[in-house]
């Protein structure tokens, strides 16, 4: 069958697959200097922001890759209070770092402001903790700010980039990976989402290389269910430099003392889960 | 974007959304006394089955699903000799079923023999294991061979079933339910396919009180990744009699003499959390 029009289809070429989500109307449209993006009013996942073609969020499911690309970083570092989040201008990962009372200065460095005024325009949820004073807003090249930034002046780096084409690159590099490492503490971690653990096993493996030879001796890749992305099934790796990953603040994140909608103390474990195929990755 | 003709797409209409995949070519369909059979070779997935405009399974993540209905029931029940299959008629469970040297003998009641025959025809892997001398291939109505089974003489029943919609709609009921409970012994555990956890929300609730009703004291709804499926997350719903549900012989999973490519004890552990948005449904 072919769909009609009022559909939105996103290709994954890859895999041979595309998602679509039926549309009630088109709300916004621009292009940018940096990246086209639409905002669709969707039948059952509420409001839909896509980038170059490719679903970036959804009301109905964001909750998921924002509350992962957060919480399980920010519990296994033992006292976040510098989070620098590099992309992200939704500020979906922005409101969930700020959930936590230890961060004492969150700063987002996202290269297209556009992004950010359209998500508080059609995402106002997501901007709820634009206006915390530990905030900080900028619109800038991260790449440049992870460079120029004091050496072990930063606990957290959050990469919650678009797809390893187009603006964010340079982001899935180990030139990049090695300038979070100088900008990281000695307690530092640096987190990227690394698309998914069933269709992108080489640039998983690609990412963990990267971060290995940029320095960090720590690794993990955690896996979560995200339906907008391509198989429905998401991952972002961690990197860091002393610690096991595997060890995060578990009473804290027990009596954790703000809501949250998927993360809780039982899904970080799970998330840890190592399916057997990737055994097999990790040996290579 | 609209695809052009050589997609295959299922829609789901209760998310508004669609999952399509590039098609290189049918290979078979059939209109049988059940329903329409239709197989592609697909150009990522492998060759796919779909039923009545639904995808059942596809050769390249069949394995999520198979190996999650069966090896958490199998590795939670004590010791299982019997187990019985209602659908399954793909021969995928049935072959994950007799990886358990425990298991005696295992029956597979699927209604539409044409389902097995094809897929001993296009799915060949899936089929290894039906000339086990364990195995029996029955094809019959699965409601009435669990209402004629003698009083707790199964061990396992695991319902494969598809959507509760067409000849699966009554593998979804009390009445259904309760014949189990009593083919089951004291140890007994019922396991059913219960759909997406985002998505299906009120279908899981029902299929819970509807366990409830039939005299399940031990519930455990389980979830897993499931690209092919609505929402790519998916999830089984393990009914049993006295012992939590959440207890099972670890040590027993720890050491699996079999080969898998998803499940684990690490993933055992990981399927039973609970993400938060569905401690609210455990509340009703």
């Amino acid at each position: 069958m072919t769909l009609s029009d009022d559909w939105f289809t996103e290709l994954c070429t890859e895999s041979g697959s595309a998602f679509s989500l039926k549309v009630k109307q088109k709300l916004h449209e621009e292009q940018t200097p940096y990246q086209h993006i639409a905002i669709y009013e969707t039948e059952f996942f509420g409001t839909l922001m896509v980038i170059d073609g490719f679903i970036m969020l959804s009301d109905f499911d964001n909750f998921l890759y924002h509350e992962m690309m957060s919480h399980p970083a920010l519990f296994t570092h033992p006292g976040p209070e510098k989070v620098v989040i590099i992309g992200g201008g939704d500020c979906g990962t922005l409101r969930e770092v700020l959930k936590h009372s230890e961060v004492k200065q969150a700063v987002q460095v996202d290269i297209d402001e556009r992004v950010t005024r359209l998500s508080e325009q059609f995402f106002p949820e997501l901007c709820e903790a634009n206006d915390d004073p530990r905030a900080e807003l900028l619109f800038a090249d991260g790449i440049q700010w992870v460079k120029n930034a004091a050496p072990a002046s930063v606990d957290l780096i959050i990469v919650d980039s678009t797809d390893p084409i187009g603006p964010a690159e340079g982001l899935f590099s180990a030139a990049f990976y090695r300038d979070c490492f100088e900008a990281l503490g000695e307690d530092g971690i640096l987190v990227h989402q690394s698309e998914s653990p069933l269709i992108h096993q080489p640039l998983i493996r690609n990412i963990r290389n990267a971060m290995g030879s940029a320095g960090f001796t720590q690794l993990l890749t955690i896996n979560f269910p995200q339906p907008v992305y391509p198989s429905g099934w998401w991952s972002a790796t961690l990197a860091g430099k002393r610690e096991p990953l595997t060890t995060f603040r578990e009473r804290a994140s027990r009596e954790k003392p703000f809501a949250t909608r998927y993360y809780n103390h039982g899904i970080h474990l799970a998330a840890m889960a190592t399916p057997e195929f990737w055994k097999e990755r990790d040996r290579r």
